[in-house]
């Protein structure tokens, strides 16, 4: 039985590791933090994330998605809050398409559960300090502690997150393309609580966005009926973290921004004051195997959030992982380089299409041709649900479909839909556009 | 008077050093290998390489160019030689304007003497193990030992290269963007002796190119009648290093390839076999300031080597960092931002000019239409010395404009070309073409 090491009892570390135990390897995960499990652990990152279909699909492959789809609240699209606290909405896909508000600390708590119960051994705050790849063995040290110990196994998979303790020794190897790039906004997350009786005080089953262009702000749905915030606003500039700072500056600016959600966020000073700015990161890089380690999930592509698809694209990872160790008999040098080459282009898609979201989510779903155009693709959608599928729910709700290959299929689209658009009258005629010539111009 | 540190005694360490002892700082350059004025030294990188307007402006201003003329060779052009072993040339500029040939130890040793003279301390064999950004300290280990030890500065300078270990501490630091590109080529360096009492076997006065469209073979003279040549080849395909290997590949190879070469390198089996295949990289990363720590050479921007521009950009920043210390009265709190701020756009524009240029050398260089291109654009420059400059003379002798504006204007010329390329009949009618009016296209 192979020995394997995970770095990282994260999302993606805990399911690749119940896969993989599943598959009869022996398997050990080492995690930084203390086990999240008991009283007082550090709570890391994001409160609450969006699962859809490619994340589902991994879960119910390890049998979990049952147990999780009884405690996510679905979302069926898009809740536009203008500065006057109208709504206007926008479903995700058809009737029966949604995406799924999760808290990340219980998904995780689930995932951990389960790899135990298997057999897994997490082994909780032991820092990976260096690792062999030519040895594929760990140094690891207790945390705060000086003492150090070493490890063998005979692989190693990264999935210790965007700061990647594991990458960091690929990047002393000749030939590793890098790259880290910051958006220049960052984010701070708010809060909502729940009304009278654990009630929700925005609409229960929808992601709440407040479009105001340069910026916005997002809520998603918590079962205790409270809504995590968050903001998402430019570092430097006006208006930013960096002109918004005083108890003053920061009522004014809601009240002024966004009143509906203002007038339910009794501790938002607090808040403010309080939850720290965080950055946010795209990371590429390649190759990600070297010798017998290899990086997933954010160690291998960090991506910014907007598409709600970094969790989704790692527990891809993870089913993608399995189903090639299969494929190959569990010989894992005929696996990893097909991992790397099949998973590259599609963690460099979305990575591109999360970039790209920010801009529709903060600015143009408040923009009335951009509305106009999506309307026009819905109708194609509901007209001919095989042929033209947006690309919303091709990334959301196509599992089978690649994300690249939904990129490239998008670009078609765009190109179709910018002639569509620029016919006269659009705004009146839309209806009674030849929609079966549109379907066909993608052939 | 205050202390800054360097780390890396290289080239763009060591001049940086000698402008700020002339500033009447108090210097000290920290550098991992031994005096490469001792014998037995590692030797590190490439032999030779080309000096152009850039680097000998800086070198004027602190005295040094004078003597580093006559060890210098010029080089007036490119001389290209095809298969067969015919020659052609391409001037680099009007009558005039070279760029030069110089040994980069040689140089660094006059730069190193010249600091030393002035009152620079160098601590060779000591390694930078750590910086602390916030307190603006070292830590540094005698080479090969544990022994460590801390220095505080009141700036540092870290001028240590493409794989700087002053940016290491950067990459902990929050929004620090960061890049590392190779590309699919590496390059092995290769030898022609002097003939007869020290003679020149090739052409002296050129940089000699042998384009072969997915790589290519150069050549640069030496003050002892040798040329060093470099071979740019791809780590894989056909042929590749990967296909070139054995004592009879490389026979063969170079038989068919690049035969009146072969024919002047008696020890080419020999050092094809022990000389290193390296790898190249283009480094980009932002900001190159924190706190009172600065980047600057190849550890703020390090390109690939095919505009002959790595060493003369970092000259130049140099060159730079000092004007903006005179326009600042040395107050440092006011030069960082600009020298990041004025010098980033340049460093990108040379990245860029630095990856087009290898695909001009190794494959344009053989092409008639782009020959003939060329010609008229030499035409042009010859006509309307003031209005139309090419780029490589912008780039390369054009010491007062950015490197960004000659990327800016090339882009312009170029659109203007590709219509002149357009006209009928191009290749009978050049001489007679309107070039004032295409002249006035640029305005």
């Amino acid at each position: 039985m192979k020995n394997i090491a995970i770095a990282g009892a994260g999302l993606v570390g805990s399911l690749v590791a119940i896969y993989l135990r599943k598959r009869g390897y022996s398997v050990t995960v080492f995690e930084r933090r203390s086990d999240m499990r008991k009283a007082g652990a550090e709570t890391g990152r994001s409160i609450n994330l969006a699962l859809s279909n490619r994340g589902i699909r991994a879960l119910e492959e390890v049998g979990l998605a049952d147990e999780l789809k009884k405690v996510a609240i679905p979302m069926h699209g898009r809740l536009m809050h203008d500065t006057q606290g109208n709504l206007s909405s926008f479903a995700y896909g058809k009737e029966g398409q949604f995406i799924n508000s999760v808290s990340r600390s219980g998904l995780n708590i689930v995932l951990m559960n389960e790899a135990e119960k298997l057999g897994v051994e997490f082994k909780f705050e032991q820092r990976v300090t260096k690792v062999d790849l030519e040895k594929t063995s760990l140094e690891v040290a207790r945390n705060q502690l000086p003492v150090t110990s070493n490890h063998s196994f005979d692989y190693i998979i990264g999935a210790d997150g965007a700061f990647s303790a594991v990458r960091s020794a690929f990047q002393f190897t000749d030939r590793f393309d890098y790259e880290q790039d910051y958006i220049d906004h960052g984010y701070k997350e708010l809060h909502i609580p729940p009304g009278a009786g654990g009630s929700f005080q925005l609409e229960k089953n929808y992601l709440h966005i407040w479009p105001r262009e340069s910026f916005m702000m997002i809520a998603l749905p918590n079962p205790d009926g409270s809504f995590t915030c968050t903001l998402f606003f430019p570092f430097e500039g006006t208006p930013s973290f960096d002109t918004v700072k005083t108890r003053k500056e920061v009522e004014v600016f809601f009240k002024e921004t966004f009143p509906d959600a203002q007038s339910l966020m009794p501790d938002l000073l607090h808040d403010f004051e309080s939850n720290p700015t965080a950055s946010l990161v795209t990371i590429k890089c390649y190759p990600w195997v070297r010798h017998k380690t290899l990086l997933i999930g954010d160690a291998a592509h960090a991506i910014v959030p907007f598409y709600g698809q970094g969790m989704n694209a790692g527990f891809e990872d993870c089913r993608i992982l399995n189903s090639l160790l299969t494929k190959h008999n569990d010989n894992w040098e005929n696996m990893l380089p097909e991992f790397q080459q099949l998973r590259k282009p599609d963690a460099d898609a979305i990575a591109q299409l999360a970039l790209d979201n920010f801009v529709e989510m903060r600015d143009l779903v408040a923009d009335a041709d951009f509305l106009l155009r999506k309307k026009i693709e819905a109708k194609l959608y509901e007209l001919f649900p095989d042929k033209w599928i947006p690309l919303y729910p091709m990334v959301t709700f196509m599992d089978t479909m690649r994300y690249s290959e939904a990129l490239a299929i998008s670009k078609k689209q765009s190109k179709i839909m910018d002639d569509v658009m620029r016919q006269p009258d659009i705004e009146t005629n839309w209806r009674k556009l030849d929609y079966k010539n549109i379907v066909s111009q993608l052939d």
